[in-house]
């Protein structure tokens, strides 16, 4: 026998690494049924050589919408819900804002007026707790918000309703060398204060909306500050738009909820090659919320009535999602 | 001895991966100086975990200018020599343009106007030679273009103008896990045609100027279209947001050469920490080009006058490069 002692543990190793051993399920979350065996038949056949899907790891990019599919949006997004208590917070301080409609409505609680608001009274919001502040500002006040801030039907930490189903797909592809990103209508600045830690996504993989912002030249402590004029509204026909932009590679994978999602699934599942479209269907009205065509926030029409015929994937959170929330 | 057939081979693969062998000097083109030792000082000290100035990979995000940093930028812009051409090119089915002062210039090769070129004159005619096609349509045309024209002083193609010891120090950073990132004025979309292939830095890392753009819906083949107004100017105060926005972190090391990247260098260097910036000088009429505050294009004042007191690195072409442009 040629195995010495050196030999037996380096040899060993070496074949516990080649042999193809069972895996242990990387979506341990997920429900058997046919959104998983889509997502692991699509990742098998994108990361084998010798299968004609093959994708070399630079084309394998992904990109996931946030509120709405990787944490929850109800009863409001909850950048908005940080943005109504940073009114509350800050009111004594601007008397002013009592004489604008949509921080009067907030100041006083106004639910009816809330309930009314569109997009010029978000903008009026935004504009008036996100900007003037320097953006290192604007990341510890979010970031204390959401170490603080509780969700009110579910008690727990508005960061800790993300969902363990999507964590563990970002975990995966990323183990088979995709790029996850994501692509998402909230503030680029406010999702990097969580991307990180609860997601595994690094801030320059993270594109959002935003405001114009200005740099403050200083020879020791230059700032760069939040303007209240909009930058851009990352949602529809302007998520393919921003991909082109941040990351200049179509990718081959787009995981959405909403109709805000559909330029950004259309996009990416109508170039060369083997493609994935997933869109997460909010039906599960016991352990989350179910909502779909009649919604204010993530309406949910054509992608619903159009996912077959493009070929995507409709994943039901009631019957695909084993676990929701990631936290207990 | 416990040496057997398969043990002498792997022990010895090992053995030779794990010894402290003396490296090959990965900045050959570079003369021995104080420029070289700064930048490899600096690079050991973030690496070395022992050392107060060590940086976790993640931080080590570099930026780099591209005109007049990364390739030459004279006569003028090579994205410029682009549209030029391309103005040329497209005359004849442009008869309208005979109308637009710039545009007239151009096609009339009227260098005394040309000469006088501002941005309103450059607007006009990146708006006519760059707008109304598709991403995929503009970087073939800049693709082609690249291919093919030809620099008027050196007789080499405009892409083989790149500085060796530029493409040296990049992948020299990236072998010690720094992201090394193009935070340029040129427009995005040019710079995309060549920075993977020139610079081997992929499209998801190069930040530039950019014009509008409009996402077409389209079941079987959507596209991109660029639009004439301006999106971005990525010069001055604007580098530092836009890296803000697109990486969300600041650099620990930056490099430009003129004063558009001041503000770049000044936001990098006034972090926390270890910080290393750099400007290339222009001094070297022989090999290349000798320019520095009198230029009209890639002009340097303030960094002539306050890198030193600055901390950052004067790098000059004449003393430093050993060798210059890539190609021979």
């Amino acid at each position: 026998m040629n195995v010495t002692r050196l030999g037996i543990p380096v040899a060993a190793v070496m074949l516990a690494a080649c042999q193809a051993t069972p895996a242990a399920d990387p979506l341990p979350s997920w429900n058997d049924g046919a959104s998983k065996s889509a997502i692991v038949d699509f990742v098998n056949r994108v990361t084998d050589e010798s299968n004609p899907d093959y994708r070399p790891a630079d084309d394998r990019v992904a990109v996931f919408d946030n509120d709405g599919t990787l944490w929850a949006e109800r009863p409001f997004y909850f950048q908005l819900a940080y943005a109504l208590d940073r009114v509350r917070a800050m009111a004594t301080e601007h008397p002013e804002w009592r004489n604008q409609d949509a921080l009067r409505a907030v100041m006083e609680d106004d639910q009816a007026a809330m309930a009314g608001f569109g997009l010029p009274q978000l903008m009026e919001i935004v504009a008036a707790t996100h900007a003037g502040m320097t953006m290192a500002e604007f990341q510890t006040a979010a970031r204390d918000w959401l170490d603080s801030a509780r969700h009110p039907r579910f008690d727990r930490l508005y960061r800790e309703l993300t969902y363990q189903p999507m964590k563990e797909l970002l975990a995966y592809l990323r183990a088979n060398d995709f790029q996850t990103w994501i692509v998402s209508g909230g503030g680029v600045e406010f999702l990097r204060t969580i991307a990180e830690e609860a997601y595994g996504i690094p801030p320059q993989q993270v594109v959002g909306s935003s405001t114009q912002a200005e740099y403050r030249s200083d020879p020791s402590a230059p700032v760069i500050v939040k303007l209240p004029e909009l930058g851009s509204v990352d949602d529809k026909g302007v998520k393919p738009v921003n991909i082109n932009l941040h990351i200049g590679r179509r990718p081959i994978l787009a995981f959405g909820n909403s109709d805000g999602d559909f330029e950004m699934l259309e996009y990416t599942t109508t170039g060369d090659g083997a493609r994935l479209g997933l869109i997460l269907h909010h039906d599960d009205a016991e352990r989350e919320w179910a909502y779909d065509r009649d919604s204010h926030i993530g309406r949910l029409v054509r992608g619903l009535d159009e996912a077959e015929a493009r070929g995507w994937i409709l994943v039901s959170m009631a019957r695909d999602f084993r676990t929701v929330f990631s936290a207990q």
